[in-house]
C-alpha cells in the first residue's frame, strides 16, 4: 500500500508549490477541494468535477452521519464508490457544522451532543466518534475533531477552547490508530492571537499528524484579520507537510493565503454562486442576472475553457438564469469550479517558474479592470 | 440547400420505421422527441441529451416567445446556436399552451389574445404571427396554429373548433411560404369522431403539407378512448408522409401508437418524471423516493447504459432525491430519457425485421413481472 506523503517541488518567498501522493492519485498544490456535502458537488457529475481540474473533493462529515449515515455508506462501500468519485476526498469532522447548523449543542469535555437539523434526532460527536464516522465514510484525508469558537472572543475563552481542541486532537490521534494510506490532519487554533496559535502548533507538532490545517479562520473576521494571522499563522507549522486553510474563499483570500504559505483550501463558494447567479472571472465578479447581458452574445469569459463560456452567451445564461432552469446552476457552478482550478494552477505554475509576486500583480490588475463594457 | 424529406423503410403491420432527413441532420422514426420548453431540456447538457440518443428536440414556441422572445433568439442567431443544439428542432405553434397556461384568453377568427403567465403582459397570437416566430426561432419543423378544444365537448363545438384550425391551416401554409429545408406540418383535429377527423384530413391534404400531426388527443380522454381514435384517425392522413402524435406519453402509449402508425412523438413525461424521482424501467415504474431503496445496492435497471445505471445505486439515487440535490434531477432525467431513446430503437429495429407483434408482447410482460423484489 502506497502510503500519504507530501513533497514540496518549489518555493517563491513563503508560497509552496508541490505534490500529495495518496493511493488515490496526487493532489497538486496549491490545491483547492470542491465541497461535496451530501454525496454530491451541487449540481455537477463527478466526472465534470474531475474535468474542472480537481484532484480531491471534500465531504462533510456532519451532514453525512445524519443522511444516509455513515454506517449505510460503509455497507455500500465506502463515500467513493457511493458518489461515484475514484479520487482522493477530506471530509472535516464534523465539528464545525455541528456549531453552525445543529440545533440544542451541548458541550463537554467529551465531545457534543446535538440535534439534526434534518429530523430534529439526537446526535454526539466525540474524537473517537469522529474518527469512527470518516473511518466508515472511507475518507482518504481525516480531520481531528476540534472546536472552533465564533470570533470575535475573550482571549480567554479562546485559550480555553483551543486547548480542549488539542486535548480532542491527542484523542484523535488516538483513535485514528495505524491507517497505511489515510492521512490525519491536525488543527490549529488560536483566533488570531500569535502567542495561543503558537501554543497550538507546539502541541499539535508534538502528537505528530500528516499534515496541518489552520483553523478558525473564515468566520467573520474579515480578510485583513486573516491576512494577519497568516502572517505568523501557517510559519508555525512544520514546513514539510501540508497546510490547510479551511474554508477559504473569495478569489483573492486563496490568493493571499497561498501567498503567505497555504497549500490546500475548500469553500463552498464557487458551487453555492454558481447557483444564485454570481460568476467568477478573470475580470472579477460577474452577476449574469442583471439586465445587462439579456442581448450579450458574448461569453462570459473568453479565457475561460469551460463549457458555459465554449458554448453559450451571456444572453442564455441570463436566460436560464431568470427562468430559473437547473442549466442555469450546471453551467455556473463548472465555470465557477473551473475558474477556481485555472487559478489554482497558474499559481502552481507562476510558484514553480519564480514569478508568483509578477503573476499576482496581473492577477488583481485584471480584477480592477472590471468585466466587459455592456454591449 | 438538403431539402426536408421522409422515407417509410419498413413496415410490420401498421407500424412504420422510416428516416426524415433535414440539412441539420437525419431523425430516425419511430423517433421520441424531449421535450426543451425554456431553450434546455430541463437538468440536461445537450449534449448528454443527443448521448441518449434523440436525434430531434421539441421548442415550446409559447414560453419562448414571452420569454426571452423570439426577436431577441432571432438576434442572437436562432434557437439552435442559443440553446446549443446543432440538431433539428421542432416547435409547436403556441396554440395549446395559450390555452393551457396563459391568462384572460379571448378567441377570434384572427387568432388568440392572452396575457403571459409570467408577468401578465398582453400578446396575440395569430396563424401569421406563429409562422414568424417560428421562423425568427429557425425552427426545422414548424407546426400550423391550431385550436385544440378540451375533451369531452359537444359534437358540434368539436366540429366548428376543427373547420377554424382547417382555415387557420390553410393560413399558416400561406404565411409559411417557401422555405427549403423547413418542414410544415399541418394539425388533424376532430376529437374521437372519425367524420371530423376524416374531414380534417381531407381539408389538410388538400392543402398540403410535409407532415401531419394527430392533434387533440393526450388531453384527459384516457388511453383506450386515444386507441380508439388511432385505430382510423392516422389512417386518413397521408401514407407518405410522416405523422406526429402531440404530447404522448406514458412508455405503453407511445408502443400503441406506433403499432397504430404513428412515427414521432412528444412529452415532457420523462424528464418531468425525473424531477420528481418517478423512473421507467423495461419492469415498469419505480418510485425512487421509497424507503425500499435506502440501502440497495443494485442499478435501477441492469440493462440501461444511462449513467445513473451504469454509475450508481439505487441506494445513491434515493438518498439524492430525499436530499433533493441536482444531480438527482440530472441523473434520473437522463435515466428516463435514454429509457425512452433505447424504446424507440428497440421498436425501429422490431419493425425492421418484422417482429413487431413479439415485441409488444415481451414488451407488455416484462412490465407486468414488476421491479425486482427488494433486498
Amino acid at each position: 500500500m502506497q502510503r500519504f506523503s507530501f513533497a514540496r517541488t518549489a518555493t517563491d518567498g513563503k508560497a509552496r508549490a508541490g505534490l500529495i501522493s495518496t493511493p488515490r492519485g496526487d493532489i497538486r498544490t496549491p490545491a483547492f477541494m470542491p465541497v461535496g456535502t451530501a454525496a454530491t458537488v451541487k449540481a455537477m457529475m463527478p466526472g465534470s468535477v474531475r474535468e474542472t481540474g480537481a484532484d480531491i473533493l471534500l465531504g462533510n462529515t456532519y451532514h453525512l452521519m445524519l443522511r444516509p449515515t455513515a454506517e449505510r455508506i460503509d455497507r455500500l462501500g465506502g463515500l467513493h464508490k457511493f458518489m461515484n468519485w475514484e479520487r482522493p476526498i477530506l471530509t472535516d469532522s464534523g465539528g464545525f457544522q455541528v456549531m453552525s447548523l445543529a440545533a440544542l449543542r451541548k458541550l463537554t469535555e467529551n465531545g457534543v451532543t446535538f440535534k439534526s437539523h434534518i429530523d430534529g434526532s439526537k446526535h454526539e460527536i466525540t474524537p473517537e466518534r469522529s474518527m469512527e464516522i470518516q473511518r466508515l465514510l472511507g475518507s482518504d484525508i481525516v480531520m481531528c475533531f476540534d472546536e472552533c469558537p465564533a470570533l470575535p472572543a475573550e482571549k480567554a475563552t479562546i485559550a480555553q477552547s483551543m486547548q480542549l481542541s488539542m486535548r480532542w486532537a491527542a484523542r484523535s490521534r488516538d483513535a485514528f490508530g495505524d491507517r497505511p494510506g489515510h492521512a490525519l490532519f491536525g488543527i490549529q487554533q488560536g483566533g488570531l492571537e500569535p502567542d495561543l496559535r503558537a501554543e497550538s502548533a507546539a502541541a499539535l507538532t508534538d502528537i505528530g499528524f500528516d499534515g496541518y490545517a489552520v483553523g478558525g479562520l473564515a468566520v467573520g473576521e474579515g480578510q485583513e484579520a486573516m491576512f494577519g494571522c497568516l502572517d505568523f499563522a501557517p510559519d508555525q507549522l512544520p514546513q514539510d507537510k501540508p497546510r490547510y486553510l479551511m474554508g477559504v474563499g473569495k478569489p483573492d483570500d486563496i490568493v493571499g493565503a497561498v501567498a503567505r504559505g497555504i497549500d490546500m483550501m475548500d469553500c463552498v463558494l464557487p458551487s453555492r454562486s454558481g447557483r444564485t447567479g454570481q460568476v467568477f472571472t478573470r475580470r472579477g465578479v460577474v452577476n449574469i442576472k442583471n439586465a445587462r447581458h439579456a442581448d450579450d452574445p458574448r461569453p462570459l469569459d473568453e479565457a475561460c475553457r469551460c463549457p458555459a463560456c465554449r458554448n453559450y452567451s451571456r444572453a442564455y445564461l441570463h436566460h436560464v438564469f431568470r427562468s430559473q432552469e437547473i442549466i442555469s446552476s450546471m453551467l455556473l457552478t463548472w465555470h465557477n469550479l473551473t475558474y477556481y482550478q485555472d487559478l489554482m494552477e497558474e499559481m502552481r505554475t507562476a510558484i514553480a517558474e519564480g514569478v508568483f509576486g509578477a503573476w499576482q500583480d496581473n492577477f488583481h490588475s485584471a480584477r480592477a479592470d472590471g468585466d466587459i463594457a455592456p454591449i
